[in-house]
């Protein structure tokens, strides 16, 4: 007999199924027991009556978190028994056959059930996979699968060639700061802090477009919100482009695609667990320079920390300016000054002391670094030289740009943060699949 | 004036259009001067006639693989000059403007180009960019696009829950011989061998099926032409199987639901570059049990290494057996013994020292191990134990299976060796994007 998902029951009245879950509450009333199953599309009732005799000594035994199989005739409930509250509630399954597939210590969930006070975030770290299995936890993992499928139908559609780059590097691709070390046979190797010089190399070699998911490592010590050591990266970059502007616009085009998406399928989800209400964002979406933002800034009397950039609590308040001012969630702060963005950002013809680049900010939260590149060898030789770069350790990037290369661009993204924006969570650890930080490596 | 790609230009006869590319060849006769010019569509031939002063000064320091953009009139060639080898080969661009993007060195391809001897592995992977501006090399990286695409459809049409689990692991995923370790603060860290516990954690979580895609390290010392020590892994995992026969069903439907995308799409092109032509296979698959391949070796004569696993050798012997007997290009070797397996497959009820496993064959090449596996915590434990695993570091794997987790069993696969079977191609760095071994860390 096939399996039944729990919701689909309820087209099956007087068929006998075959269901299979976990036994998410065991009450007894009188004689007769009563089991709550779930599995991935809900709750079902089953019931439980002496007269079932097999299936009733077994289920005597059975605690919460055990995964079992149960066989039966789907009925309708008695009348003064239906739960309006549950999509299943009008049914019932009374088990004839009842098999136990896995069982559970007890007591089975040491990461607080719905409606008790959650339990610390460590704890609740530690246990994961039972984290996980309470519904609104297996719903970011459902809109991530979403937002996921949504990028790369974008991409696709728009003949991007998808691309896995080695995350093993003889040098690194960002900073030298933030390198993971490996031993590698006899040598050492690091940890590819993004896809960087990849997605370039797939502009020297033709390739025009091309798009990459994939882990990147930061070995950052700082503990927040929104860092990890490993989290997944959104790269695109393509070929032929005027100004960091084309790629702005790229990113705009998606981004609409993709939420109106999610609004589609999880929208009415995410506002039921999550109280978020998803708005498409209108194109052309608020673009601010560097240079007005720290004086609006200013203004507000929000204390700048470093020229040319933005700490987390000037990006929040930025964000909270734009959406008073123009009711847009997005805003790109652009012409970043070149002392504070990497080498092979190409500058502004009109002032080179300024770069042709931008940040994404989505209700105050930074999602995206992007920029037109420096694809003329002798310039991007000289700009390396100025950041005080060891040419020979990036010998093998600055060859891309020998045989002739198109201007291009791109731009990286964090689905994790953006995950934190669909969701109005504040901690990236909720919407990872499993979290890995300065003091965490299991499970 | 938005850019017009080459093989849209025969569109626009008669209209001015732009065009970008790469300086493909320059010709001269007489006074006037071809270039090919080289985009992602495809050749368009350009015309330079001293008449238009501008661009015949700039086109005379041109050379092969200058990245240029052109701006004329679409025009039909005269009829003793038109190629019908080449899908542009009815027009030509006169050009009236021309704009030098970027210059190349001089000799601008150490890889040898099209026609002439192959440069040497090694050299084309040093110059990799180089090596894939070949169109033969584009098409590889469309099919893989597609490939992915279309795995990637087939999991999210059927309600899988996408995972990126963590590639900075305490532990061993798999066996503990090809780790390669990480420097992570101030202690140690290993790269994941593949995402197995982490699925395997997806389905004590209740998600009942995920899948992953991205990169599996292994530091394998040995030098083949299989074998990289990073390279890109797709994973599924599901559950509430009944055995390892619910896994292969599984993967043929999706293998059927690729390999038909790839034919429609670009069955002609492989046929033309690469000489293959693609056959959707016939379900259900071939299978053989592990020893009915001994025993069919043994009678053909192919020398066995070791008991209950193949050697390259015999995989070929077996796929080319198979293929006479079947007219099949896959085949499932299934009831591998316990001791060649990891000890989280599950076993046999009828036979403890065999498991419940496979390997799929493709043309005598694997391209995946798949299993039920041990869900029930004591006899996984007693399995571990049994292979002599250290249990304390096993901790955090072996709780999953505590408090509850369903049957379940899943695949782990090779999108590069399947692109080796799509383009019968006989080494994997032919089809990795930038390849990684025990002497290669770049580019």
């Amino acid at each position: 007999m096939q399996r039944a998902y729990n919701k689909e029951t309820s087209k099956h009245i007087g068929k006998k199924v075959r269901v299979e879950g976990w036994v998410n509450s065991v009450r007894s009333h009188g004689k007769i027991i009563f089991i709550d199953l779930r599995d991935i599309t809900g709750i079902l009732q089953l019931v439980f009556i002496p007269q079932n005799k097999d299936a009733y000594q077994i289920v005597k035994d059975i605690k919460p978190e055990f995964v079992i199989e149960a066989i039966g005739i789907v009925s309708e409930r008695p009348k003064n028994m239906v739960n309006p509250k549950e999509e299943t509630g009008q049914i019932e399954l009374p088990v004839e056959e009842l098999k136990i597939l896995s069982k559970a210590e007890t007591p089975p969930i040491p990461v607080g059930e719905e409606g008790t006070e959650e339990a610390d975030l460590d704890k609740r770290m530690d246990f994961r996979w039972l984290d996980l299995r309470k519904p609104e936890k297996l719903l970011i993992f459902r809109v991530w699968t979403e937002l996921e499928a949504a990028f790369r139908e974008f991409w696709v559609n728009h003949n991007y060639i998808e691309i896995h780059s080695p995350k093993l590097m003889s040098t690194s691709s960002e900073s030298g700061a933030e390198l993971f070390e490996v031993r590698y046979f006899n040598r050492k190797a690091y940890l590819a802090q993004s896809p960087q010089f990849y997605k370039q190399m797939g502009m020297a070699a033709g390739f025009e477009k091309v798009f990459e998911v994939g882990p990147v490592f930061r070995a950052e010590p700082s503990v927040t919100s929104r860092h990890a050591t490993e989290f997944t990266g959104y790269d695109a970059e393509f070929s032929f482009i005027e100004s960091h502007q084309d790629v702005i616009r790229e990113e705009e085009e998606a981004l609409v695609c993709v939420l109106k998406r999610i609004k589609e399928k999880y929208g009415q989800d995410i506002e039921k667990f999550f109280r978020r209400k998803i708005a498409v964002p209108k194109t052309p979406f608020p673009q601010i320079t560097m240079a007005e933002a720290k004086k609006i800034l200013a203004e507000l009397k929000v204390p700048s920390e470093k020229e040319g950039d933005l700490n987390p609590e000037e990006e929040r308040k930025l964000g909270e300016y734009v959406y008073e001012k123009h009711q847009h969630e997005f805003v790109f702060v652009t012409e970043y000054p070149a002392s504070v963005r990497a080498f092979y950002h190409m500058r502004m013809e009109t002032n080179p002391k300024i770069t042709k680049s931008f940040d994404l900010l989505w209700n105050g939260l930074e999602i995206t670094t992007g920029a037109q590149r420096e694809h003329r060898y002798d310039i991007l030789v000289k700009q390396a030289k100025e950041k005080g770069l060891n040419l020979e350790s990036l010998k093998h990037y600055l060859d891309f740009f020998k045989y002739g290369c198109p201007p291009h661009g791109g731009f990286g993204m964090g689905p994790g943060r953006m995950m934190m924006k669909i969701l109005n969570l504040n901690n990236v650890r909720e919407v990872t699949y499993v979290y890995r930080g300065v003091k965490r490596l299991t499970p």
